[in-house]
């Protein structure tokens, strides 16, 4: 029976009256911290605990996020954080790590469910490399094996072709690419996993930022191909370890 | 062994020479009309054999791509398929059908494996059902069973609340959305599945056609959402199928 | 009568020439500072005293208009002010004020009619405070109460369910909120109170510097929300202590 | 006491069980009709029923909503409403009026309780009366009175300051223009009550379908401006009687 | 010597004087039909006469500019030519041709030099035909051979892989493309020839008339590929044949 | 002395009272027509009475506003007229002129001060003639001499060039160009009087309906070039007129 | 008689032969600096000598090419120039002059002819007051008397009001303005002189650095307006003083 | 015959196993660094060996790249460089040379087979100067000779009309151009060679970073041009090379 339930059928019961349920059922939900609101149910409902979105926080705000997190007992996950913001979480959580290149810190101190499958993480060049790393450690964090496949993009097809036996056996991809973003549909029209596509920032001049590559990946003409945000390695690592655990 | 196999090993035995060889691949690999080049190694590599895309296309072309694939013995699936282009269709394969709402055509002459789990597809609103039905014929013609949630939009939250049991149980879920395209962050916050979310074209002035919701999605701060092209039911049909057999 | 009306009868009745009037009514009106026209009727046509715009101005600029405001006998407000600005207004204006993260200077010397009615200023991200601490303290310069409430965006949606009944309980409503910019949509369907809605740059790729926001907040399906400029929180805390006041 | 309150506490006392409380619930807040999902509680959480939004809705779907909102005793009301679906709905409520202007087709059966203050709803020129009657009509729909005064844009200012006192006199003023969509500033400069700006798509060539109205209006230098979406005359005067009735 | 020369000369030497130089050069040059300043010297400067654009010129217009053309012993070509201009250009030229798919009008009447080396164009859909045609016509139309390969897009690369060696032996290469517009990149990575990619209006939603496939064109990874004007088969076919022909 | 003056003199002598003194100022201002507020004062203020847009109104609304403006003794334009507009507008009318190409209708009954000196209109190609005519019959409207000169784009420079003296001759060119809009660079180059340039929605693709002729003319690297809406020949022609007459 | 003319003459006596000419020609035209062509010509021809735009060129670039304008015995003038490459322009150049908020260097030896009519340069805020100096001054530099008028933007629309009789005895007007950009709209509606547009990229958010302004003005509904570059003051103050001295 | 021929026979043959022959092909194509894949097939393909793109590596990544093509023998250039990463490269690569305007670095140890035609480089103004010299160092990196020809763009075309002839004798020609981009289309009108057209982030404002000039060289009305990415100096330079030796 869930923590919420278990309040439910003491209200029911006369057990306890209804601010006594408003307050419990509150505290069972989530923790107010004045600028932010923890979202603690979010690991029933969603599978995963809340994730700490680094960038616009003060240094103390993400350190005291990431601290509540791991004061619950969670793994604690914080993405796209500054030096100096990870220096704050790495003080006030011992044991948690910084991948510098990804952003990312990280916090483990429970172990889920082993999983057996593997993501691909495919990139199209080494530029594409800090974006992929933030697919790949976020798949890893949630304990997903992750295969790292880099600079195989379409300019010289015969470098992914000869790898394609490795990709098809994974049971999902995460293709990383900027500049025109063509590698998704290849690699789409090559096999029959679902493949999750990462537009990265990489390019210049009419790449906008990465427009060029998100537009060519939403017209992917290959089916099985989906899109993220530019730049967003974390959304695709944690869908790929979501999809990896069906 | 497959038939590429075959070919290769007869050609290492001397069976066949290498001109012999070449030609043999090709037949293998696709069928040459003339304006199109029929993919019919597609099945095998990708588990599905290719589907006719029907804009652009005279109806003699939607028609004879149809058939080229349904003579293969192959189910057919053509898309965004105007009236009289379906009409050639369903002349050129008796037994076709056509989903005027969708602009669907399909034939079907093969059961793949059954397959017990559910591809949920849920609306915003009454204006985006076309291109949700268009994802669930879709997911439907892989023979996934589809779950039908219209009109839950985010201006009345409980309406999606009262039925987020319902969406738990499925494996996938796609969300159909236009105007703001605000309703896969508030699914996505809900639930552990995968969510594919589509833009749809629904909305005026600002919604630039579409644009804006496909930006809401992209941007979505719940974790596990990826997004298809605006108005894009196929393409999120045919990966909630594809996620929802894995 | 107003000093307008008076000026005007002086003329009617021959007391002072054309000339003599022109110049007294444009006293009246405004103060020619060479770089700047200091708008001193504003109070008389729309309630409020000029507001100083910091950006693209130098530090002299911006001391010295507060000070044109402020000597009048005036409550003063500058926005978007650099910490050298500030600085010097500061200096130029014993007992101003300087909140940092709002990036707000303000001096009070008129306390303007108390008002019973509350705002409430929600955001849905700890990312978005500084945006909303100057709505908030806008509403508060003119003396309007503020609820805040902070971090309950769409991806766990009960959080803010938990608190609607709070956010009823005040007259109008600012929701600041940057990446998809759903929530208003949302709050906006719980409620029957104006909702103002602030788009925030909060996010990156996709978010384009806050249009996904602004455009998500356009297109919303909820009625009663109208959107300003994006990180415009002098804006929305104006307009929602002048609702407060009506 | 509300009908949700009532079957909570049945609840609570053991007169329904789980089972048919749920029901019970779910009957009074929502009623699925397949293609939609119409929100009875709209009225309660909101202070309206239910609007009906005609475009991208076949005429039958238009009407069957529209007239599940008659039927439960509601005023109800479709915007942008085709020709064909306005029949539509005449012919399944009678009484029903359509505003072939402004594309509304209204159903009133309740007075709501009066209210003494007026809107303003203000064009810039005769090109946008279409739009200033969508919300100039819906005001009126909820019972709001409406001052309407048209063609005063700013090209010829001194139209617009021979009205300011009449606008002046009203609680809140809806101002409609296209093109450079400069009359919202003007008159937010000119009067201390709040100012809703519906941009139009009124104009050509680099108006953009009323993009270059829409960003003139969000970066507006008066104080007390807010706006909706692109010829969103509905949502203005929604939004109107809203600030009206506070 | 060329005309220009020669009048040059008669006016050093005095054979006319500078008006009747001035006169005599203005002819040599080009014709005032008064809607239209045909050209005339332009074969000359660019080897090829003026070819008529068709797009926002009367039916009379086009007519009597390709009859212009043709009167001077030229070859004519007219592009993008509505069904009632191509008419009106057959009627006023007898032994013109209309290619209805392409859109074309020509007259042939001179042969230029033959030349032995091919142009490829090669399509990545059947949606595309109609520009590529636009591009195969004019480089014939230059009397350049061309090979067509049609079909052979990225989501199913093996069938551009098979053609390779046909498309090495042709001495450039025009690519069309529309949705994300990635088969340039691949073509591009694959041979040592110039690439002229042609982005198509080919897709829906996100790839906004072919922006999505000039974007990913004009950010390709691979060298030698260069690009022109959304559906410009006229352009590319035009360019072809001039590298063709160095 | 105007009409103005006078009213203003009969209050300060008290001939008319502070009432009678507005109203007879409201009359000599402008007409409240209702749908439309006539702006009769224009013609004091600005040198010239307000012209009808004629896009977004009725027939009907057209025709009452063009009566209302002849009546008072005006001459009379409307622009961007439909042909059942301009129909109205003549039976209201005798003695209007309709300019279909152009899409203006025109009225006179007054003649102004004859001017020597003359405007260009130069026009890119014969595609821009439409928006050309607007600009020129708007000059000639106001009776200033116009010297067309069409078809010189910068595609064959020496077209332009032999006609610079003409041009040179002029007191103002307006330049008429779509596509790539390069024409006024050129043209501003080559002589020493003001240049206005008029992008025209001529071109395909990534002309983007003469966005890319705006910009290119906003971003002229010659002096002595302002730029007036896409398609914009009216704005063009009154402004150049309005130069030509200082 | 022109040197240009006296070398064609020169040529067609035979008094040089043609290589002589060509290489007369040339000299007389432009100066071949290597990086740099300098077009001595210019003043010939549009009546200013060269303009040295100082962005992307290196001080020394900047410096030599000033220098080579002055040493022809011209006035010299460079814009946008940084701070490093003014000091080299004036170290190259004694007597230049450079003027930092404007970002210009000027260098004056030539004195015009005095002309007696004024340009007014007018800003809507204190914010756009550099690229309103740098119109001044590049009017001054040129010669024209110059208004200045601060301040007067549409949010207090009785500031501009009050200054009209000033503006109007004025010959053109610059009107220079951020945000929405309306302040030209309002200026062209009171005054019957051509309005030379300037927006600024003063403002946040979705101004987009200037976009809105520059719709804005494009837009503008008032007649007489035409429109520069964002923030482009030098090309309004050479444009104002070239209508200024027609 | 081909190392790849080689080893397919070997297998035919038996020499080799079909593991071998897999171990043996892989390393012939491309060689695995970890963080990138060096594609060794590229020169036997395209002509040249991999380029490689500078920006968004580590200057250990561009380091360890360039001497991985160093050491196979082959001539490398890298694009695109930061300073630091120059000093890398050369510090790994004796004998390199770093050409800082270009931010190229190149090492030569074979030479191509010479060719006598010429590639032009032409720019429109000295701020075009750094894309320009990436092309034209690029061009001669592959032996082609190259005529630069600087700062003769459209605001003075006898700038460039002086210089057409030296540009015919050509037989490619690069055109790179900022601001509105209009000397491609010049150009394009005067010579019958291939123009490849590279728009430059030169300017401000609506130049956008050089979207204004993309878009006027994709609209070009001159024949014969074709368009690179913004800045892409070294995709223009590799370009004309290629075509310099057809």
């Amino acid at each position: 029976m869930s923590a919420i339930e278990d309040i439910l059928d003491r209200f029911a019961t006369g057990e306890i009256d209804r601010a006594e349920a408003s307050t419990a059922l509150g505290r069972a939900y989530f923790e107010n911290l004045g600028h932010s609101t923890i979202d603690h149910d979010r690991l029933r409902r969603t599978g995963s605990p809340e994730v700490i979105y680094g960038e616009h926080k003060s240094p103390e705000q993400v350190a005291a996020t990431f601290k509540a997190v791991a004061d619950r007992g969670h793994n604690a996950l914080a993405t796209r954080v500054s030096e100096t913001a990870a220096a704050a979480a790495l003080a006030a959580v011992p044991g948690a790590v910084h991948h510098a290149e990804a952003r990312l810190v990280t916090f483990k101190q429970v172990e889920p469910d082993p999983v057996d499958t593997q993501v691909a993480v495919v990139t199209a060049g080494t530029s594409d490399l800090a974006v992929a790393e933030e697919a790949a450690l976020t798949a890893e964090f949630y304990d997903s094996p992750v295969l790292r496949i880099n600079d195989v993009g379409v300019a010289g097809v015969h470098r992914l072709l000869a790898r394609v036996e490795e990709i098809r056996s994974t049971k999902v991809v995460v293709v990383v690419a900027g500049m025109e973003g063509a590698l998704p549909s290849v690699v789409g029209g090559l096999i029959d996993k679902p493949v999750i596509a990462v537009p990265t920032s990489v390019g210049y001049g009419a790449s906008f930022n990465g427009v060029a590559a998100l537009l060519g990946m939403l017209n992917s003409c290959a089916s099985g191909v989906s899109v993220v945000n530019i730049d967003n390695g974390f959304g695709a690592g944690y869908l790929a370890n979501m999809i990896n655990r069906l």
